[in-house]
């Protein structure tokens, strides 16, 4: 069974999530990386290429003639990563997808509805897969949480606490990271609700198994001068009648990537924190906690598949992404068909419930946090 | 120095708090229990006050005719412990009053506004020491996040975010605590907002030294049958400017007595669970996260003025509740002024506050979130 | 049912355990101070007294006339609470115990064996209750960890942890805490070894209910100068087969008063914390993990009998210690008999043990690391 | 840059470190597996060497034919990974070090000393480089210790407390895992010793570059019929002066993969736990306690040279076993001497002293704890 091959838009030297998508294609050994329109600047994307492995020819300095250069050769890229800021997803995205390829898309989906809108078609007309990389479901114990609740280990649901602190924002910070990511014109209107926000909310949605029908938000800018919000308060009501918060700040001195997850039925409930990552609180009402481990005792099946190693030897951030690429792997090696997903990946369609997210989030805090509804509200 | 002589009315034989309040009293020795209106069944009173060692003439069946009684002793009580359900608390309150009898009082304040109104207006007429029992703000700890930020080791405050959840009302549930608690003729028409909501508002107000200005709240009721509310799901702006969340819930499975307090500014952030109440987390933007204790290296001087142990021999709820006691008890040494504390003890302004807090609350969850202002609430 | 009236001997001023003692006798309503020695200085004696209530005629420069006076009045003391540096303990035990009066004295029994076997002798001849305050049993997690050993819940014992970390003394440090501490003279031959070695030994015999029989020992003195050990690494095996490690020190920088358990038997293992003590790790061999707490689910009755609060309202380290004194109080209730005692409170006995695991600790080490039968050791 | 070649010895279908070391390989693109001698079935080593995209003429059933025909080939391997029993060292060690292949093996050195010997002649008139997986040196937080302490942060070292605690071997087991490892001719005679006690051993070597000089042990087998000990008591004396205690066991049940570091000088201490290996507690005496992060505030450089992702993205057990291979790659690529490291990676000397620490072990038990001088000790 051969490696897929793998090509990557955006990525160059000094970037981040590009190195981290690469590490997660290299842990399982199911990916090679064999092309890439690392920069727009050609000697970067060449010194870039050079760095990973990628032969000249295959270094593109535009992702469109990348497109169809691959689409051509015989050996061409199975998949493309797209790892550019948010304003630059659509257009490699549809060109691939219309080039016939896969794509693995970091999120959020889109700067604007109409790219997301754009890329939903290409999908659409393409037949190709489209990967959101939302990594943090790749964690084992994420995907314990969610077969328990499916499975009613924690009977009806009720309340569904979720957050994301972090506090490299906290200042003015000019870095090319903290650059793009509060541009409007770079990274959307919204900023960290789009940033992080959007993660927690998949992780929510990915783990209960019930989206969110309406929000009530409330986006604060607490640095002066900065042009996007980075602290979200919102409050949100699920169709099967849980009720719920999740609040992301950029500002929350302390914190470096909070991400946590409580979740509560009216039979047991669970805690899970994205920094202690292969541990999951589990109560069940009037028993003692229990405490779960990645590949430990009392964990089923479906968390143990992605385990690569023995309980106590801690998996971590890449190991989860890493997860993401070798479904994605599955999903392609499957055939071509985008209709029966043996995995649960992030789709086009959570991409698209991510934008309804943020463009929500930032009517109701126009409204002064009326009540908003996330089916029906414009992208 | 005499201890000072203390009345209760409640507490007798199969109460909780009233327990508490008697192991409060007891620890610093600075209080003597010497009369009670125990119970309002003549023979239950009678038994639960010989227990306790008040001498039967001192045991009353009726809280009226003990504080015309107490008042009129030479050796009479100094002050007296309200730890009835909130329904009753306004008549001792006031009856105490008065008398010239200072008055220790459960939270919350009382059932309805007009009850608030009476005490309050009792507070005023008789110039008398009025203590609410919000028992949190006597940790250590809580004092020295107090200190830290009106020192403004903070900076200016941001986002503040507290949670109280406990999951013993999971189910249906009938004992003598769980009705009356979900009883709206007894705890008021607030449920777990009263019980538990009012102590995180407390603790974020009393933390913060800044009051909120208006909230916006959804009330939920997720046991069948239930006739209050029992998750609570808040929104709070402050006057400073800082944005925050309370939580409070008794159906959150697997919490015990999860009160939470997390308080960032543009300097640095805090953070503080009361399951573990010696230690406090801070953190200054750019540095390690420290971890403060009760009474260790690095901790300014209230704080150790309330601690009674070494650092690493852990004081605990009672010990907080014996602070606030003992606190009373400087109060009214202190003479008979209400109007200079020198000591930050819950007064009857937290107790108003608290209940336009919960007055507050069902009116926005009524109107489905929308923002109340807290100054102008009805009570 | 009157309180049982309780004297003192060292305690005055500036005194840390004297002030322990007083909060643990007063916690429940046990007890009253109503005499006492606190001090060899007639003016701090009388000074120390008036603070605490204690009426003139009753406060005593002299323990031997106290102890007199005291059996000779009607209203005189049940028990005396001994809270003198170690060398000064068994000059007042035997003249209470002499005189009738139960003893309550603090840990370890006694700076010499001769000393330790007087105490022994007096305590056999009088009849008289002698209790040690080796408070950390009285934690209601270490009675639920010692019920389920005896229970069987662990299976035969294997392994048994302990460990006391304290980085106090890190430095030379001449308080007046210090000081006798660390003097032989006063503190006896061992140090660290005597400090805070013998409550680790008693909390693991405690526990486990299998005395350990032979032990092999390193004594290191790490600050220069100083004249007793600091630091304190044992081996010991018990008759039951099982093995262990005992580590106490006064100069692991970082630690404020880590006294910690672990045992693990063939069926299942138990952790606990002295600085977090409302929990208990549980895991039977297979299963998840679960976290006791106190008062919580799946906690067994006797825990719960000393549990004050409900769970999640953290007990500390005084409601230990004054579980002690209201253990000592009912078997003073209980009758002058000695035999039978039905609570689990530490004697003579253990007193008799830590003066032999000292001796023993001391003897081995001089002979770098012999082995050394406890059963037979000089004291 | 090409990707160095590696080839492996033994890591067929069912081993659990062959996987690990593939991972390890894989993580940052240095490493491409090409070659095997995946298991001495000659059918098992084709599946197995088909599975990992290695071709048919590279899989060999004989790692001597495999050793010989590689040193042949241009496109030869640069260096093989030897992950089979322990028994099975030295003979593929000897063999690839003679054909001038570099080797990269698992650890413990060997079963028996003439094995470690030989090994070790070999890498002496080799000049390749040899590399001991003791992975746990690859950790961040690991390596930012030993350079505060190298640095003095913690001042003179005194007390070295280090543990590896697991269960699995609670109760008789028979598997592919646990029959090698608990039968003396392919484990060595140590069996917990040699297992998880050399890398906790290796571990306080690593981090405080104070090699022990002796030791006094004692080894126990707790399951009845188990032909090797399984858990292990040590007390080590460290040239230095400090002193401190080893604990390994695989039987304390609730231990997934407990290995613990605690060091303290006379300035500072440090605490570090493998399960939640991204933070180390550091306290300097007198300050409070600091949550140092990897990659976070207060971190200094060589910690972060090997962070892959920003503070609190956590990296786990599979990225500090990378960081081995990486640093590997690095000394290799650096040129064929051995002499002079830049990267601070186990290496047979680390090799040889776990084999001495094994059978000082081994011989300090048989004499009931005699102290044993690690520096004479016959391997």
């Amino acid at each position: 069974m051969r490696r897929l091959r793998l090509g990557m838009v955006g990525g160059g030297h000094g970037a981040f999530i590009g190195a981290v998508h690469r590490y997660a294609a290299r842990l399982d050994g199911e990916w090679e990386l064999v092309a890439g329109a690392l920069s727009s600047d050609p000697k970067r994307a060449a010194a870039s290429a050079s760095g990973l492995g990628i032969v000249p020819e295959r270094s593109y300095a535009d992702f469109r003639y990348m497109a169809q250069a691959e689409a051509m050769r015989e050996d061409g890229i199975d998949a493309v990563a797209i790892v550019t800021p948010n304003h630059m997803h659509a257009g490699p995205a549809v060109a691939f997808l219309d080039a016939g390829i896969h794509v693995i898309c970091d999120k959020p989906l889109a700067a604007t509805a109409e790219d997301a809108d754009a890329i939903a078609d290409a999908v659409m007309r393409s037949g190709r897969h489209f990967v959101l990389t939302h990594n943090y479901t790749g964690y084992p114990m994420i995907r314990q949480a969610r077969e328990m609740v499916a499975n009613g280990d924690l009977g009806a649901l009720r309340v569904v606490q979720v957050e994301y602190a972090q506090d490299w924002l906290t200042e003015t910070l000019s870095t090319k990271q903290a650059d793009w990511r509060t541009d409007p014109e770079r990274s959307g209107a919204g900023g960290c609700v789009g940033d992080i926000g959007t993660h927690a909310f998949n992780l929510a949605t990915f783990v209960t198994g019930a989206a969110p029908e309406s929000l009530s938000a409330e986006l604060n800018t607490f640095v002066a001068g900065r042009r996007v919000d980075d602290d979200v308060q919102v409050r949100l009501r699920y169709k099967t009648g849980a009720r719920g918060s999740l609040w992301a700040s950029q500002v929350a001195v302390g914190n470096e990537n909070g991400l946590r997850l409580r979740v509560y039925g009216d039979r047991a409930g669970i805690e899970w924190s994205q920094e202690t990552p292969n541990s999951l609180a589990f109560t069940v009402f009037g028993e003692p906690r229990r405490i779960l481990t990645r590949a430990g005792a009392g964990v089923t099946s479906s968390a143990n598949v992605t385990a690569r190693t023995p309980a106590g030897h801690p998996e971590g951030y890449l190991e989860a992404f890493a997860t993401i690429y070798s479904d994605a792997a599955k999903l392609i090696r499957a055939g071509a068909s985008n209709g029966t997903r043996q995995v649960p990946i992030p789709s086009i369609e959570d991409g698209l419930a991510g934008m309804r997210f943020i463009a929500s989030c930032l009517r109701s805090s126009m409204g002064n946090g009326v009540w908003v509804d996330l089916g029906s509200a414009a992208r």
